[in-house]
């Protein structure tokens, strides 16, 4: 099930990346399941991973290439195994991978990003993805997004990927990203992977802030079920193809408008993945306004977004916003005023300072409820600050997914 | 679905204690939902409640009864009608309930703790509670705690009490409780009510203790979804018919037996609270040691507890421990070293220093997750601190009980 939300077709290429996918039968199924994303040398790269403890080889591994100074020149991306939980043989075998694409490609292994997602704690197949590395090499090309995104997906049911376009300097600058997750999804990231590529003009270290600054607002704001993976990574190349004035000072608009596509391209790319939730049915946008703080909006909000009893409420289009109202209550709020909540579903008001609103009846709840897109407004009143968290619901599918996703 | 657990039959009588249940019609089907705890005046009363911040009316009301100074007379509980969320209107319609009671048995309303669980937000059946308040009256008896705690059950598919005997002084004393809750389960209390009686003689101020010490260690070690009710409390009812020496001194050997005997009773409840888990098919302990305090070793353990891919994965006896690893890994614990965290499944270790380990196979792995109670040690080896959490797996079944309820 998926919520309003296709496979993405038709992908603007970045000029300076050129990518390829194929199948290396890490899927008993047969399906791409190994990529590569390859950028110029001149390339500015910025990246943010999971704050697992348990971070993944592949998470290791890039961290610490990233930080080696050399010029970075491939993503190697494997869908079906996370090579995550696996010691030193894990990192050995990624390093394994690393090396081989080193070697046929005539660069050095710390050039190379490595990214894996799928099942944790199985040996990592490094022999069906060196044998395959050949032909990624050989069939490289700039209109590849698309595949890219079907091979990195394991339990994703459509293929995530967004373009977009504006002018900086009279110059067209492209951002083109791809993502995949889709349960195992919380707020610091999620079992995500995201890969944005553009060919603006930009210093590495506003391109870290631009990124850092995008995750925050757009994957860090997503909950399916709560779980934070060992293998999250969200990465952006910035090519500087296009040609444009170099972006290097922060009070400049140009930085402001590619800021914002970034942004955007981000906010899309997290959206796709709740509206590809695992087993989800409905799309749930959950607004804290009202809060002394951000953080305190966002324990409401994601208080809500974590409980069952709130999810298959809505999985069931069952207005029980009893449920609504006891997650508020168990946020952990200091001091907080019941009298002062109000609760919207959509327009509709269910609760007014705090019990169920005079207007409300069943009736027009559960017709606030039947929607795909909902969107819940939490009014604490007794502050300024708000902010927005999505989720999506917990149905039955959710469970076969995850009970039966290794069989 | 219930994991070793039946309805209980036989319970002791409490001395000074007698009971009734009736049918008040609150459900539309035809059960006891109406129950009716009648105790000597001179008994002592501990209670503990949740701490949600949107309490519901009788959380609010026996609060305030409790607080009255007045000798306590009844316990009066329904089942079906949380009275939540319902504001000024719902703490009126409770009190009405108190007042009638109070009129009919010719004692002060503040007298009667109130108790209600069920559907929050929905308007409180005070008439039918009312005209039910005589049949309750008429038909109290000692021996009635296990209808009762029948009559107290919401998505419970067993009724749960449990009735110990000690000798205290050459005295036999008693020590009877019952217990409902089977969703909306989580540290903090639950969605549930323990009612607990005995005939010990003992302090208020040891009693609150024990009360308080025996909750922590017990219905705040226990979680199915990891929601917090509105109307969670836990009483105990000390009538001191007994006749042996008070209790009054935290060194008296008594008090010591009588702690134990109390907690045992609390655990005893807890653990069918979970072995009736909303669609539980297994029973999980999570055990943590080696933490640097008991916090660190219940985050991790609630971190596990909630996590809904582990529990799936219980749910699907697949050993998908890399998903138990993933939580620990994002149990929030600082500067956690990896290389030493060992995790075993029952005996089978699966997890030795931060990797798989050796020994494990796919097939032992399956062995371990077969049986309906499992025993999940995760060792840490950076601390002496250790503390155990009880949890249930997430089934197909939870899913439908929480998308039903209401209809």
């Amino acid at each position: 099930m998926v919520v309003g939300l296709e496979s993405v077709h038709k992908l603007h290429p970045v000029a300076g990346i050129s990518l390829s996918a194929t199948s290396a039968g890490i899927y008993n199924v047969k399906r791409d399941d190994l990529a590569l994303i390859c950028f110029s040398k001149q390339a500015t790269v910025s990246a943010v991973f999971t704050k697992n403890a348990f971070a993944a080889a592949p998470v290791v591994v890039a961290r610490q290439n990233l930080a080696s100074g050399v010029n970075h020149q491939y993503c190697l991306i494997n869908a079906g195994n996370a090579n995550a939980g696996m010691g030193d043989k894990g990192i050995q075998d990624t390093l394994d991978t690393c090396s081989k694409l080193a070697k046929l490609a005539n660069c050095p292994a710390d050039s190379i990003i490595p990214f894996s997602t799928g099942v944790i704690g199985m040996d990592f197949p490094v022999e069906k993805i060196n044998s395959s590395i050949p032909r990624l090499l050989a069939s490289l090309h700039g209109e590849k997004w698309g595949e890219c995104a079907k091979a990195i997906m394991t339990t994703d049911t459509v293929s995530k990927g967004i373009s977009r376009q504006i002018a900086l300097n009279g110059k067209t600058v492209t951002v083109t990203g791809i993502a995949k997750g889709s349960g195992m999804i919380r707020p610091d990231m999620a079992t995500m992977l995201a890969f944005i590529g553009t060919d603006a003009v930009v210093d590495k270290n506003l391109l870290d802030n631009i990124l850092l600054e995008s995750v925050n607002n757009t994957f860090n704001r997503i909950c399916v079920d709560g779980d934070m993976s060992t293998n999250d990574a969200c990465i952006l190349i910035a090519t500087g193809e296009s040609g444009h004035a170099r972006i290097s000072n922060p009070q400049d608009d140009n930085y402001t408008s590619f800021m914002h596509v970034i942004e955007e391209v981000c906010e899309f790319l997290a959206k796709a993945i709740i509206r590809d939730g695992e087993g989800a049915t409905k799309f749930v946008s959950i607004n804290v306004s009202g809060g002394n703080s951000k953080q305190e909006c966002l324990d409401v909000a994601y208080t809500i977004a974590r409980s069952p009893l709130v999810k298959t409420a809505f999985f069931a289009s069952d207005p029980n916003w009893g449920r609504i109202l006891a997650a508020i209550g168990y946020a952990g709020l200091e001091k907080l005023d019941i009298s002062g909540v109000n609760i919207y579903i959509n327009e509709l008001c269910i609760v007014r300072d705090g019990s169920r609103a005079g207007e409300y009846t069943e009736q027009t709840g559960i017709q606030a409820m039947t929607g795909e897109d909902i969107t819940l407004n939490i009014e604490l009143r007794r502050g300024a600050f708000e902010d927005t968290v999505w989720t999506c619901d917990l149905s039955h599918e959710y469970v076969r997914i995850n009970a039966e996703y290794r069989s």
